[in-house]
């Protein structure tokens, strides 16, 4: 039912030896669309009088289709595949994350600068006024990217070193789109104490802590804790990140149907640690009708399982996810692929506002909802109206850092959605295009302004 | 009675302004020049007609040096000094260390293969089969710099944000001399077992553990417990990475003199990490008589306040440093400024060797040593034989990881060793030149095949 469309998460890179005369190419390039590949760079590698030698890119939808796409051109007469590379698996090699030095260090003068003798200056400078670490080291400009492998991606708990991926990521997003150093930590224990203790030991070399994919509830009293007892900011961001971004889209996703948080009645599905931060910032934000669901139905009170977190957003009612959605004006998915249905969508009211967040796979394909809903979102690159962290946490952490922030408040959060929602101008506001690119250079910035100008009047700007 | 020599490491840019006529800039660099400051760079900053500002680079030897050298400038009629700047801080500002990406990320699409979705196959693939976390995450090629503050170069227990400019340092060397990624990890505790635990926490993300300014005796029992309990190198640098220089250095000066480790005595004055450290792979490269002072004079077995580790190499007698160097052959320093003095050495045997390696002041400053020592090393770089450790580390780690070592033998450290000392031929052997230059970019390859092989003979490769 669900159909995957080809993704360059899984390109290929085929390399094929064809006979050198016209129309040998189309063969190949046909082949591999009736596969149902689709082509991007096609580049030369070898030619002479009687062959020629290409690398295709491919991207695909998923592993079996990729083999089916080869399988299709190796069955072709005088097509020969000299080999396939999958290319995400070749940038992976080795790790995606380098240590570098900003200065040069060619000389011994340079040496005796950034390393011993003079070093020891340095050093002695902060021993004598601590403060100074956050001028004379990388302190101040430093993420650690904190997990124990818990909840990775859609994942599930698959421990730290495969969550290592993921983590190196992150740490190369903040360098992209904040300017900051970060760096992995991927902690080989899932105790909540443990995990307190040694994000506290780490503390001394980072200016803030990213939480990142730990399980729920388990997320949120790490986060707390270490709030409470560190007095440099930390944020999980596959709670507040989300949530952030979500608040904006919906925000300006408002504008366009003409409704207000205050008045809508909101359904989320999914009650992990996204779920409940996305209906906590709403609630800060103003909204009074918030429905959360998981895989049981309808978030109730006579539910004894639940979570203290959850139990805050259950209602004396009970029924199926499509038992909320009547009468709802927004959905928003934080769960699984597929946990939409067009019919469901049926029974929402008028001009419908559908989040689908599930990644890969979301809750509902765009193409199974369309005319159905007044404005959609996905967490994906390829449709419109991409819900991405990257909007927010680069920013929040830029800002934060930069007035050394003890934490990041509720208010913090708020200011920085309303100023990423802000950068769609009426002009540019439609159906489609509700949130800015993650490409939009102005975003950080803007962020960070925001979320530092909340900082200093919460006064918890320490600088 | 120690004359300090103006270094880099206390250089600073004095910005002026003067008249713009012949003879100026002669008097300016003769007012410099009789307060003892060496001149660097002299650079235009701005020229008109009537005034030139120039910025003037001059190393000093101290702080109180570099006000005198400033004021004997302020003091000169029609010399305007504009501002002031310590380099060694300047270059500090914000930190020496960045974290980048390897590849680039500025389109959808290789952000659907750095990150999300496709990062998401990386991680099934090393939760699928763990080995896979060394192909494709940074844990091969990435060191943790581990500190606790506890004993940062001489300066003492500081703490570890004080710690964390010598950290920055080293990961910037692992990286330029041994292109490995390299991460400070300054810890906020100064427990054993707390720090023991907290590294095995961490573990997932390295390829291997440098422990860094970690006082004696709780960094034997550090280092000796996470080898044991990690399957990844770890090493103390202070200890065996000076012990393999000194062993190196030390091989070649024997060439000289035409003595042996078997037959010498040697005298070690300090008995901290670095001197227990050096006694030991000296005793395991054939030397018998070795004797240790402290402080207090011969380490003696009737000491009760001796370390276990100390107590190994007490002997039954008692004296002074000048009792103990009584026809010895050789003196190794770890320990402070001044403590060897011209008298001691008249009273070792013919041909003394001297490495005198406290920094940045060492026991006897080659000035005084003149003329009564056959071979003379110190910590610094600014005399022959500079006795550093870059030299070894960058190398053992790159070997070690690129085998995946799981532990760093004896064997390895001697190797090392010897692959340094072979870098300086028969030829090239002279009582100025027994040990590589740092930036002998031979080095580390050397030391890196040596330490390879030497694991592969041991077992304890691991790929």
């Amino acid at each position: 039912m669900v159909q995957l469309t080809p993704t360059p998460s899984y390109s290929i890179t085929v390399q094929v030896q064809i006979p050198n005369y016209a129309g040998m190419l189309a063969r190949v390039v046909q082949a591999i669309g009736e596969a149902g590949g689709s082509i991007g760079d096609v580049d030369v590698v070898r030619r002479d009088r009687t062959s020629v030698i290409r690398d295709i890119t491919i991207d695909t939808a998923s592993q079996d289709h990729a083999d089916t796409i080869v399988q299709a051109l190796k069955d072709q007469p005088e097509i020969q595949v000299l080999s396939v590379k999958d290319r995400t698996f070749e940038l992976h090699q080795g790790g995606k994350l380098i240590t570098i030095s900003k200065l040069p260090l060619q000389s011994q003068d340079e040496l005796a600068m950034a390393y011993t003798p003079g070093v020891g200056r340095i050093c002695m400078a902060i021993a004598n006024d601590p403060e100074r670490v956050y001028e004379l080291t990388i302190k101040k400009t430093t993420v650690a990217v904190v997990t124990d492998g818990s909840a990775v991606l859609g994942l599930g708990n698959i421990g730290p070193e495969a969550a290592l991926p993921v983590m190196e990521g992150k740490a190369l997003l903040f360098r992209e789109f904040g300017q900051l150093n970060a760096f992995p930590i991927c902690l080989a224990t899932q105790d909540v104490d443990e995990i307190v203790e040694t994000v506290k030991r780490l503390a001394p070399v980072f200016g803030g802590i990213n939480l990142e994919d730990i399980s729920a509830p388990r997320c949120f009293e790490i986060e707390a804790r270490l709030q409470r007892e560190l007095n440099i900011p930390v944020f999980h961001d596959d709670q507040h990140g989300t949530a952030i971004v979500v608040l904006a889209a919906l925000t300006n996703a408002f504008k366009l149907v003409g409704k207000s948080l205050e008045t809508v009645k909101i359904v989320i599905n999914g009650a992990g640690a996204a779920g409940i931060a996305i209906a906590r910032l709403l609630q800060k934000a103003g909204a009074t009708t918030i429905w959360m669901c998981d895989r049981q139905g309808i978030l109730s009170t006579t539910d004894i399982t639940l979570t203290p977190e959850q139990r805050l957003f259950a209602i004396e009612s009970s029924g199926s996810l499509t038992d909320a959605l009547k009468g709802a004006h927004v959905f928003i998915g934080v769960s699984g692929p597929g946990a939409l249905t067009p019919d469901m969508i049926r029974g929402m009211a008028k001009d419908p506002i559908v989040f689908a967040m599930a990644n890969p796979v979301p809750e509902i394909q765009p193409e199974l909802a369309k005319g159905l809903v007044a404005v959609m979102a996905t967490g994906r690159s390829d449709y419109p109206n991409q819900i991405n962290n990257v909007l927010a946490f680069p920013g929040i952490f830029r800002g934060a850092l930069h007035c050394r922030a003890a934490s990041i408040t509720t208010r913090m959060h708020l200011e920085a959605a309303h100023a990423i929602a802000a950068l769609v101008s009426p002009q540019e506001l439609t159906a489609e295009h509700i949130i800015p690119s993650v490409f939009d250079k102005r975003v950080s910035d803007a962020v960070a302004a925001a979320v530092e100008q909340a900082a200093r009047e919460e006064g918890v700007a320490q600088c």
